[in-house]
């Protein structure tokens, strides 16, 4: 490394670097390379065990984005020069060069099937399968978990917001205004995946670029303060910004910002757009804005200078506060901007998804804890729709064929995960259903590309969505969405269970 | 923008694309240039109102990447075409060809004066002071803020793990591992943070290459679970990794664990160098090893094998827990390991950090607002040393001189910010003092590259955490440092207040 200009952070997706890992990832690789263990083939899943936000669901988020890593997957001769360089405490190499020799040359070959962005998905159900040798598997888990743990935490706040901007069944524009306050360059995938989860807009200019996500933005108090007097301002932003007419009204004096905006668009002629709030009472300030507009609006010649005023409402927006904003307050805002809170998804900043090892040289494999016992095996997730809803999820072993053209191809019983006295669903024959795993890659080659269109996984987030009831969306103490294991599944986690008991 | 493998995310510190802001900079750039504002000078600062945690004081953190950024800072040809693209609502372009080529063909003309990495600062002190053409200025304001906000935040959130992992004076080595929960590619940046603020290593191999951080890793529950038993696993380990025999413990049942690590070390005759706990009570666990380890060391033969073994405790910690295990209950670790809560800054997950017009066409300026109404003007602030401790920050204006070869020049006086009743501070002529603000960039030109090398970070971090009285770094309700305003300054604020009063 350099300690300089030059010294500039890669592009980590584009890079492809496996050195995108945890150190153990490759100790451990290299303990089972010198081991001959290296080649063994496993299957380890990802899942994660709680909802966040207190909610019943979440939205599967990065995909795309952690596939874009994969499909340039390659130890660079600079990866392997720094990992020969590395000492341990007593001065030996920390890897031999028949190790960095193996890994140099080798080239991806895990099988992965992965849940859709966009889709939703619940409690234990896996997400990401991933079956191959044993070091590669392992070795690209942090950066599996990274991407998935962080978009679809902040897609699934995301859609928590755009629920709390609905009314009457039309959700209001959400704008993500966050980047000031992103973590770092984790900013740029919390736009992306806020816009799957539901907001229609991002302030950040680079990343609606990248991802075509349309911008949208308001006005700040410096440019109000950088003129004589606020009605300057705004007259001066009408004539240059005439297709945007977007002004800021709480500047000095809320009341007097609305009057001055009606003034800007009498003076200068130019059709008023948008109102922002961004401070004090916001549901006091919508009411009183859409009061002074309906007055002056009957004086007017050319009502439709101010008629079809728009009013966006920020400043520490969540779900929470537009919930009270539009469905307590009834306060008459058109528009909402989230910032800190979505982007961070700052009542509950990181979700603990797991990757664990589910087979293992053929072998299905549990992990046996308090209240942390793995569901053994591949697995995969059959998820049942009885009138155009989602009635029920069942995690089933990947290979027993459930569904086929759509429709369960057998009765199925399932018990209930989180149950106290074993209940069971019974799903009958016939009944409409389909899996959540899909094969991406195989032997290391993508057999489909994913889906990388942010307007494609915002429609299948939403379409997701409505399939779930509304009582499952509800954003505190929400009607829990049942899971459960299938009867050979479930029969197969009882007898790991009762063989490893007395054991341990 | 390109739905395939093609478009993966830029490196935006390498492009130093200006698009890394928010969209209001640009719209409101194109508002002054067109009503031919655009070069009038203004000052904006950055500022926080509130330390983190509960804390007493930020760590500052960000400057030598946010220079990176600004180093390369251009419109590329891509940029103006994105731009040139972007429409109104009713169609009409959002940019004028006229205002593209003014940015076009426009270089960074910005003078920027800023605290250093690794300093204590306190809240409404001036972090960057910048000055230039209002747009250029404004147009910063977005990557300013996101890299000073969350790189300041988690080198404070470590400065605080690192200070509850310190016993007797001495820090124990602190282990960043929290790139799986990362707020994506801000992991990065937050192994930088947490390293500057006092971690001692990380398990993110990139960002160790990328850095120069030593990495650092243990072993996961899947590398056990590829062996028949425990014992099979770690003597495996221990054969293939004599340099760094590093075993996790707690996979099927703790106490076990302790003696199968402890077996291993006998049969294979490999020196045991640390045992990983890394769930259950991680107190009683770890008394419990010393005393199975001291058991085992009275009848060993080569009891080198174990004596030296270093226990590390990992799962969930953050400050709080570690100061219970190192103070309460005396759990006997060596080294402390903390993921999510860390890099996520999980209780306090963003920083407010904001960026204020302070001066406009050479008038000071002010924003009044219910307790958050402006310092006007540029500033710089006054540090005071009083027996080699920090004594108390005076905001002053930039241009009074009162500090020169360490000593304050003139007597001053200092009103002490949030003070009910005018408190005042009187420092003497003479006294030990330095400046914070110190200049970064001239009119678009460096001045000084700042430090790069995260080694130098770390121990400026730390010799300026050292100057701070303990009162200040207590966790919880810690005693607030003394920050006033100078007279001159206080004097200039009371005028504007006043010239205000009425017109709003």
């Amino acid at each position: 490394m350099r300690n300089d200009f030059n010294n500039t952070r890669p592009s980590i997706l584009e890079s492809g670097t496996p050195l995108f890992c945890d150190l153990y990832h490759l100790t451990m690789a290299q303990a089972w390379f010198l081991d001959g263990k290296a080649e063994e083939i496993k299957t380890s899943e990802s899942f994660f065990r709680r909802c966040p936000f207190g909610g019943s669901y979440l939205l599967a988020a990065g995909l795309a984005e952690f596939s874009q890593w994969l499909n340039n997957w390659h130890f660079s001769d600079e990866d392997i020069a720094y990992l020969r360089d590395l000492k341990n405490a007593d001065g030996s190499n920390r890897f031999s060069e028949d190790f960095l020799n193996y890994v140099k040359n080798d080239k991806l070959r895990v099988t992965i099937k992965a849940v859709n962005e966009g889709e939703v998905i619940f409690p234990n159900e896996p997400i990401y399968s991933v079956t191959g040798p044993c070091w590669q598997v392992e070795v690209i888990e942090a950066a599996l978990l990274n991407i998935f743990n962080s978009q679809s935490l902040i897609a699934t706040k995301a859609s928590r917001i755009a629920r709390a901007s609905t009314l009457d069944g039309v959700q209001r524009p959400l704008l993500e205004f966050g980047l000031r306050r992103g973590q770092e360059l984790g900013c740029f995938s919390a736009t992306r995946a806020s816009y799957i989860g539901g907001a229609t807009g991002t302030s950040n200019v680079a990343a609606g670029k990248h991802y075509g996500i349309p911008v949208s933005g308001t006005m700040a108090h410096s440019f109000i303060m950088s003129y004589e007097n606020e009605l300057d301002a705004f007259k001066a932003y009408m004539r240059t910004s005439k297709g945007n007419t977007t002004l800021l009204v709480d500047t000095y004096d809320t009341r007097e910002g609305i009057k001055n905006a009606i003034r800007a668009a009498k003076e200068t002629g130019i059709k008023l757009m948008v109102m922002i709030i961004d401070s004090g009472d916001l549901a006091y300030w919508a009411k009183e804005a859409r009061k002074i507009i309906d007055e002056e609006l009957e004086n007017m010649e050319d009502k439709s200078l101010i008629s079809d005023v728009k009013l966006v409402a920020s400043n520490d927006l969540d779900e929470y506060a537009i919930e009270n904003l539009v469905m307590v307050q009834n306060a008459p805002y058109d528009i909402f901007a989230a910032g800190t809170k979505l982007v961070t998804a700052y009542d509950c900043p990181a979700l603990g998804g797991v990757f664990k090892t589910k087979r293992y040289k053929g072998e299905p494999k549990i992990k046996i804890a308090e209240g942390k016992t793995t569901i053994p095996g591949d697995t995969d997730v059959v998820r049942i729709i009885r009138d155009g809803k989602y009635d029920g999820d069942v995690i089933c072993r990947a290979n027993d064929k459930l569904v086929e053209n759509g429709r369960l191809v057998s009765d199925i019983t399932s018990y209930t995960l989180g149950s106290q006295n074993m209940a069971k669903a019974v799903f009958s024959k016939g009944e409409e259903a389909y899996t959540l795993l899909q094969p991406l890659m195989e032997n290391g080659k993508f057999v489909r590309i994913p889906e990388f269109n942010v307007n494609v996984l915002q429609e299948r987030a939403k379409n997701n969505l409505a399939m779930l009831d509304e009582s499952h969306k509800r954003l505190s103490n929400p009607h829990i969405y049942g899971v459960g294991l299938e009867t050979r599944l479930f029969n197969l986690q009882q007898d790991l269970i009762r063989a490893h008991s007395g054991r341990e």
